[in-house]
C-alpha cells in the first residue's frame, strides 16, 4: 500500500531537520577528506561515478535521509509508476519513458497493447525509415540522397534532442558514424526558422515536425514557414516531411507526410528523448545502432533506479541530497556545470527537466504545500564558466550547490601539449580543483582574496562521453528529479503552469483584451 | 565628497523596509492597470523603452528608491567613475569602458595620454586594418582573400563578443553587411578547439587571439591548437593571426601576428566589448561602420544614465528596483527573456556580466557585509522558455523577477501568416500575455491551474534589434550592475573569487597535491 504523504508529515523528516549541520571545509581537508572522496563514491552505469564527498553530509545525515526515502516509499513508488500505475493523476496518464529503453517490472498493458512492444515497434519503424534514408532508398524528388535532418519542435520536442545531438555530434563525426547533420527549429520568432533555412540546403533536407497534438501553435507556423521555403524552391514538401506525433492527431495517416512515428500520452514532452521525439532525429543523424547504445545506458541506469538501498542507487541518493539542500540547509538553485563543451545545452535540458517538473506549489492533490519544492537549475560549460559566474558561486553572499560532470578522455582525441600538460588535462584539472576551492576555501587576512569554502558540490566522473553513457547521464537526472517529486508529493508530469500564457496570448491576437495587456499589446504593435 | 557607505547604514535603506509592499496583481488590474502601464515607462536611446508597470512598485517606494540613490550619491559616483577616478580600488584601477564610446565629463589622462584618444585610436586602427581585410588587400599567404574570423578567448573576451555577433549576424546578413563569418574558440576543453577548426576553412580564416597579460592559459593554449591546424595545412600561422593584448603583454610588437591591437588595465574583461575585445572581431565581421553604430546606440544610453532624475534614468530606475527586490522583497534570482531568438547568447552575458561584478560578500574596503549581493542570473530566449522553465516561475514556491526584452520588427523581415497573425505577432502576443499571467495570475478551484500572480517583471522594448539598440541595451545593463555596486558599496570591478581555483588547478597539473584533491585527480586521470 502506498501512502501519498506530503514531506512536512514525515517523521524522518522532521528528524533531519534536527540533525546536527556537516562543516564542509573540515571533513574535507587533510587525510580524511582524502578517504572520504573514495568513500562516498556510487558506480553508475556505463562507467560513470557520482562522487558525493563534497556534499555536506555524513553518514548520520545519509542514515536520515535513507529513513527520509524509506518513509516516503521512494522504490515502491517507483515500482508502481514502471507497473503502470497512473502516477500523473492530475491528467490520468500513465508515466512510461523508462518503458522505451527496457522493461523494469510487470507488462503494461492498455486497450490491449503490450506499451513496450508499442515503443520497441516504432524504434524499428524508425530504424527501417534511417536505414533507407541512409542507404540512398528514399530519396528527394530528384533523386539524391538527404543530407540534413530537420528537427520542427518546441520545449521537449526540441531541448532534450538538441543537447543528445550537440553532445554527439563530435563523437559520431570521429566514430564514422554522423551520417546527417542535424538542425532544429523551435521559437516562433520569425527569425530563427529564417536563419536555419538561410544555413542549409533544403533540396537535401528532411524536416521532422514533432508535435504530440498535431495542435502546437510554435510548431505548426514553423512547418509553414518550411514548407514556404521548400515550395519557394520548387520542390514537394510532402517528399521532405516526416511526423512524430499520436495516432490520433490530425498529422498521423496524412499524406503532408512520409510517414509518421508515433508518440503517446503516457511519456511527456521533457521525458521524451528516448521515444520518437528523440529517436527519429537522433537515428537519422547518427544511425539507429548510435541511438540504441544510447537507450542502453538509459536502460542500466534505471536498474540502479529501481534499488531500495541508496547506497547503490545513485539516482535517488542525489534526489535526497538535493531535498537536504533544498529543505534542511535552505538554498534555492542548483549549477549544472559540465566540463565537456559537447554538453553546452545539457543544462538547458536538465533546467526544463527539474523546473517543469517540479516547480510547483500544490501537491498532486491539488493542495497548497507549505515547503519548498523544485530548485532553479542554470549553467554553463567549465572552463568557461570559471571565467563567468563563478565569481559569485565562490565570494557571493548566497550558496549556491553545484553538479559538476567530467571526462577523462575527449571525444575527439585531437590534443595539444602546453606547460607540460594537455588541453584534456587542464580541463580535468580545472574540475578537480574547483571542487575543492568551493568546499575548503582559503582564509586570506586580504577579505577581498578570502574564500569561505564551505560550497557543496557533487560530480559526475566518466572515461568519455560516448552515447551509452550519455543515456546513463539522462537517466540519472530524469530518476533523480522523479524521485524528488515523490519526497514533495508533486505531481512532476503535468505542467499546468505553461497555460495561462498560452490562453491570453490567444487573446490578444484576437484582439480581444483590456487594461493592462491592451496597453502592453499596442506598444508591441500586434 | 563622497562617502562609500555600506547600504544598510543609510537612513533611506532603512525607511524602505518599513515602506508598505504593493499588492501587483491589484495594481496591474482594470483601467488601473492600464494607466499604470503608460505611466510606468521611460525612453531609452535608440527608441527603446524601458516599462516597469509590472515590478512591484508603486510612488511611495519610487520615492523611497530615490532617496536611496540620493542618500547613496549614485549619480555623483557615477560622474566620479567617467571623470577618471580610480573606483576599482582593489587594483587601483580607473573604469573607462563607457570612455570607448564617448566623452561623458573633463578628459581622463594617464602618463600624458588622453585615454579617449588611446580608444580611439585603437577604433581606428582596428577600421584600416578591417578594411583592408574586406578590400583583399590584407590576404593569406596564397594571396585569396579571409573569409571567416575566429576570436580566441575565454569570459569576457568570448561571451560578449559572441552575444553581439550572433544578435547582429542575421541582421548584418539581410544588410548586406556580413562581411566575414564569426566563429569562437573559448574553451580548454580540445574538443572545442578541434570542432570549431573542423568546421571552418582555416586557409581563409583569421585568428583574433585575445589576452589582457597574453597569459591566460585556456587562450595560449587554443592558440597553440591553432597554430598546429595552420602549420598541418602547411600554413604560415604569422600571416592568419592578430592579438588583441595590453601593450606590455608578450604579444605587443610580436612577429608571430600580423598586427596588435591594445586594450588597457581600465577595462575589465567583462565590460571590454566596446573595446578591441569586441572592437576587432565584430569590425572585421560587420564592418567598422556597423561597429561605429553600435558604439552610438551605447554612448546614448551611457548619457541617459548620467541623469540625477531617476525618472529619468532608466539603467538607475533599474538597478534600485533591482535592489529593492534583492534585499527588500528578497528575491534571490532574475532571469532574463529577450523575446528574440538573435540574443540567445545574451542571458549568458549577462549572466558573467551581473554575477561576476556583484557576485561578493565583501565591501570594497574589504570587509563583510551583513546584506545580500549580486542576484543569481539566468535565462533563455522566449518563447522557448515558456515550453521549459515557466512552469516554475508561474506556479512554483518561489518568486523569480523578470527582465523581457521584445521587438515590434523581426530582424530578417521573412514571415509567413498563420491563424490570422505573423511569427513576429505571435512572438509579441506572447510577451505581452506572460508579462500580465505573473503579475495578475488567474484563480481557479482547482488549485493545480491556479496562478497566485504577484511576479513581478520589467519589459524592455524595441522596434527592431539593430546594431544602435543592442549598443543601448548593452550599456543599459552595465550601467545598471554598476549602479547596484554602488549602492551595496562593493567594488565591481575586479574578481578575486576567480584567483583559488586557477591556483590549485596549477598545483594539480604539477602533481603536487595531497588529501582530497589528490583522490580527485587520480580519479579524474590527470
Amino acid at each position: 500500500m502506498i501512502n501519498w504523504n506530503n514531506m512536512d508529515t514525515l517523521a524522518s523528516f522532521q528528524a533531519l531537520l534536527k540533525t546536527g549541520q556537516v562543516d564542509l571545509a573540515q571533513v574535507m581537508a587533510g587525510e580524511n577528506g582524502a578517504k572520504r572522496v573514495k568513500k562516498y563514491s556510487v558506480p553508475m552505469a556505463a562507467g560513470l561515478v557520482y562522487n558525493y564527498a563534497a556534499k555536506q553530509v555524513d553518514d548520520t545525515v545519509l542514515e536520515g535521509l535513507s529513513k527520509l526515502a524509506e518513509e516516503a516509499q521512494l522504490a515502491e513508488k517507483f515500482e508502481a509508476l514502471y507497473n503502470g500505475e497512473r502516477i500523473n493523476t492530475g491528467e490520468n496518464r500513465m508515466v512510461l519513458h523508462q518503458l522505451t529503453r527496457g522493461q523494469l517490472g510487470k507488462a503494461v498493458m492498455e486497450d490491449g497493447v503490450d506499451k513496450r512492444e508499442f515503443y520497441v515497434g516504432v524504434q524499428q519503424k524508425i530504424a527501417e525509415f534511417a536505414g533507407k534514408v541512409h542507404a540512398g532508398k528514399i530519396v528527394n524528388g530528384a533523386g539524391e540522397r538527404f543530407t540534413t535532418v530537420v528537427q520542427i519542435g518546441i520545449g521537449g520536442s526540441d531541448l532534450g534532442p538538441r543537447a543528445i545531438y550537440l553532445a554527439l555530434e563530435n563523437w559520431a563525426r570521429k566514430h564514422g558514424t554522423l551520417k546527417m547533420e542535424a538542425r532544429f527549429i523551435s521559437n516562433v520568432d520569425p527569425d530563427d526558422a529564417a536563419a536555419v533555412l538561410d544555413s542549409i540546403d533544403v533540396a537535401h533536407s528532411l524536416f521532422i515536425l514533432v508535435s504530440k497534438s498535431g495542435t502546437t501553435l510554435e510548431t505548426l507556423t514553423n512547418e509553414s514557414f518550411v514548407k514556404d521555403a521548400l515550395k519557394n524552391a520548387g520542390l514537394d514538401a510532402s517528399k521532405h516531411m516526416v511526423a512524430v506525433t499520436s495516432q490520433t492527431s490530425p498529422l498521423a495517416g496524412n499524406d503532408d507526410y512520409l510517414t509518421a512515428f508515433f508518440m503517446d500520452d503516457h511519456i511527456g514532452g521533457r521525458y521524451s528523448s528516448c521515444s520518437a521525439v528523440g529517436g527519429a532525429v537522433l537515428s537519422l543523424a547518427f544511425g539507429p545502432e548510435v541511438f540504441a547504445q544510447f537507450l542502453e545506458g538509459a536502460a542500466e541506469e534505471d536498474k540502479l533506479a529501481a534499488n531500495k538501498d541508496i547506497a547503490k542507487n545513485p539516482a535517488m541518493l542525489d534526489a535526497l541530497i538535493g531535498v537536504y539542500e533544498r529543505n534542511v540547509l535552505g538554498h534555492l538553485c542548483t549549477a549544472v556545470l559540465p566540463y565537456s563543451q559537447a554538453l553546452s545545452r545539457f543544462p538547458a535540458h536538465l533546467q526544463q527537466l527539474d523546473m517543469e517538473s517540479n516547480g510547483k506549489c500544490v501537491n498532486r492533490f491539488g493542495e497548497r504545500v507549505a515547503y519548498e519544492t523544485g530548485p532553479v537549475i542554470f549553467g554553463e560549460p567549465g572552463t568557461n564558466g570559471q571565467h563567468s559566474f563563478y565569481q559569485l558561486l565562490h565570494q557571493g553572499t548566497t550558496i549556491v550547490p553545484l553538479q559538476f560532470i567530467g571526462f577523462k578522455d575527449s571525444q575527439i582525441g585531437t590534443d595539444v601539449t602546453i606547460q607540460g600538460s594537455t588541453s584534456q588535462q587542464k580541463l580535468c584539472a580545472n574540475v578537480a580543483a574547483q571542487i575543492i576551492a568551493f568546499a575548503c576555501g582559503k582564509s586570506d587576512e586580504n577579505k577581498n582574496k578570502n574564500f569561505e569554502g564551505g560550497r557543496p558540490s557533487s560530480i559526475i566522473i566518466g572515461d568519455r562521453l560516448d552515447p551509452k553513457a550519455l543515456g546513463a547521464l539522462l537517466s540519472h537526472f530524469e530518476n533523480k528529479v522523479m524521485f524528488q517529486g515523490f519526497v514533495w508529493n508533486l505531481n512532476s508530469f503535468d505542467q499546468e503552469g505553461v497555460q495561462l500564457g498560452k490562453v491570453l496570448a490567444k487573446r490578444v491576437l484576437a484582439h480581444e483584451t483590456d487594461g493592462a495587456l491592451k496597453v502592453f499589446s499596442d506598444m508591441l504593435a500586434i
